[in-house]
């Protein structure tokens, strides 16, 4: 069952503003067995969107248009779906009498132009809107001969999403979810860090190239975000146990083949992740920054809880910093350059015993722009992990603008002190 | 001129992202008068994206293509493209050539499937990616004779926003500015900080209705983002001398009726804004985070050169660390707390000694979810300022989730300061 979601409003055709219905719509299509194809913004011309809902009627079972159905002359969705349709509208005084009454409630007229909020297609069931004037409305079209003669449903909603979210509820419930197929879309995230894209691609895509033919059939779209690997994984399955349970064997297979790559199975970030190691050890953390400035220890504060392992963090820009708060050596400074192994394992070792925490972590490198030299360029980033008496030690050459070297650096850490915590290193 | 953008990616019809590339892309062809009538999200499908391509081609004079050109089976951009302009792809090897040189630079070797990052439609014209391996296209199609008989430029640029981004600059520059129009939209966002949207919304009403008629009308619109304000002005003129003309006097005379709270008047972020002040001053700062978590000391070494007067970061989560760090008195916090006044202040003053910095801020607070109790609630958090011998102490009750509560803590410190250095308290 494939569904459209149009979105109408000039206002989403500016640099300010996106769309975001379309997320709710999708994620309660996909539940109950619709898979959303397109997604489309159009503005508020009729000739327009009539063009972008027939070329939709030619293929889709199901299209959602939210917005257009206030009252100005700007909310034109009801005169495309009327044209497209050739659906003559009517005034339907039932519901001019329901918008006249909300008005009345409030001690206001209604304005003469509301009178439009009553038009309904030929056709169409009205949709009840209990929290706004614009009602919704329902409408099943046929498919025209030359294309399969299936039919296609239509679903009008306001754009104010309190309005939008409970119709589309009673939509789903009273229409839509008995003409789906019951069998529905189930997701899963897989987070990967430390490996290239098309590498992890490469060694995996036998793997789900299979899963597309198999009786539960999965679908696996892979993503680079940040410097990390993002795995989607989109079962179709008649029911949610069946979808579950051929995610949970797919997940266990891509685990058995990529191994410790995979540091999240449930879409948690890996800062949390980390997070629930330290707090299963009963592990406390110290961090000293120096290239990630702070960016580190901010991640680990978004987690809620994080006050339970995070003892405290220190970004020491300047030189002094590094001596005066981590006891890092002046010689040594000199001798190897801020940007070193040794400077990033004598900050993390430094912050550890001063907190008095079994965890410390050195970051030390150049975030760029400017700053790097021939044998120290931008992006090079040493990065130290003490745990108790073990130590672990890199030299990272991130490639990328300064925001995303200090982002990869502080996953780079994360991801180091997690293998050391799992035993992998 | 009538532009389409299309974003490509499954992971953009899933419930978890949506396309902001549009949002670039629409803000830079605004600028060059085209306007943007359509924006579609479609799927890693080569029919159904050929299907869509077949629609905008009737219509557009561009179509911009975002996502889609990496290297692996998923990336279907190429082929729709070559399939509905019937061009028939072929390998470019001086493509294959570089990215092989890219791989090369990072000691890596070049994976066989990126050689279809290397394949070209006959006829377009390759665009250089200097941040990644994906090179974009550009390609000039004949409409149908059916159609009105014109062409349609085509864009292809790849997804990922860095690279996306200075891609889209150049074709703008080298090749579409000069068959744009000349007329075109012109922007300028301000951000203001330390009032409520209705109340700024009231006050500048009155002038910016005054705008929209008069000879180069200015559209203004008010946003809050993250306990900021931004007011867009979109002038509508010729020329860009004549936009940028009328935008200088809106910005002026906003100014003059709004006075400090507007900290940017050119899209900077008040880090860069407070980083300048500092820079001009010749003055150093230091930072002591409690329920910021680092994010204010994160968001000063965003900004390149940032060194110049950042010292030192203190992230003192516990009590002792506190104590330890900064010489907050054990007695100071058992008497009025870790988040009050007076503690934010020994932190602002503590770390500015410590650091022998001009400038110190102390922030302490609630970040929730937890925590929080009667009197001192989730949300409420004491900002210290100090420069040299004056200070400045506030206690915020900020409204949001924990991330909220952390920035609009480490924005609250900023404009503090701000207003310090420019003599306005």
């Amino acid at each position: 069952m494939k569904a459209c979601i149009l979105a109408v409003g000039s206002e989403m055709l500016t640099p300010f503003r996106v769309d975001t219905n379309s997320l709710t719509v999708t994620e309660r299509l996909n539940a109950i067995g619709y898979d959303v194809r397109l997604k489309a913004v159009v503005a508020d011309d009729v000739a327009e969107l009539a063009r972008v809902l027939e070329n939709a009627l030619e293929w889709a079972d199901l299209i959602v248009i939210t917005g257009g159905l206030g009252p100005t002359e700007d909310d034109i969705t009801r005169d495309a779906v009327a044209r497209v349709l050739d659906a003559p509208l009517s005034v339907d005084e039932a519901i001019v009498e329901r918008i006249r009454e909300r008005f009345a409630k409030r001690g206001m007229k209604m304005p003469d132009n509301n009178r439009r909020q009553g038009m309904v297609p030929r056709g169409a069931t009205v949709l009840e809107n209990r929290h706004g004037s614009a009602p919704g409305l329902f409408i099943t079209a046929r498919r025209r001969p030359a294309d399969d003669g299936g039919s296609t449903d239509l679903v009008l909603l306001p754009g104010p999403p309190r309005e939008m979210k409970p119709m589309l509820d009673a939509v789903i419930r009273d229409r839509l979810a008995a003409r789906a197929s019951g069998a529905g879309l189930f997701r899963r995230v897989l987070k990967l860090t430390g490996r290239s894209e098309s590498d992890v691609d490469a060694q995996a895509q036998t793997i789900y190239t299979r899963w597309t033919s198999q009786r539960v059939p999965i679908a696996t779209t892979i993503l680079a975000v940040s410097g990390q690997i993002e795995l989607h994984l989109t079962a179709q399955a008649p029911t949610r146990e069946a979808g579950e349970a051929a995610l949970d064997a797919a997940v266990a297979e891509l685990s058995r083949e990529l191994g410790d790559i995979i540091y999240s199975i449930d879409g948690r970030p890996i800062e949390a992740v980390v997070g629930d190691l330290l707090r299963e050890r009963r592990l406390t953390i110290a961090l000293a920054e120096s290239c990630s400035g702070g960016l580190l220890a901010s991640r680990l504060t978004d987690i809620p809880g994080s006050s339970d392992y995070l003892d405290r963090a220190v970004v020491c820009y300047s030189n002094a910093a590094k001596t005066d708060l981590l006891g890092v050596p002046d010689a040594m400074i000199a001798e190897h350059g801020a940007v070193s192994e040794p400077v990033a394992r004598a900050m993390a070792e430094g912050v550890r015993v001063r907190a008095g925490a079994q965890v410390g972590i050195g970051i030390t490198g150049i975030a760029g722009p400017g700053g790097g030299t021939e044998s120290k360029p931008v992006g090079m980033v040493c990065v130290a992990v003490v745990v108790d008496d073990r130590e672990w030690v890199r030299t990272f050459q991130f490639v990328g603008d300064r925001g995303l070297v200090k982002y990869q650096s502080a996953t780079a850490a994360l991801n180091m002190l997690r293998l050391m915590l799992l035993g992998r290193v």
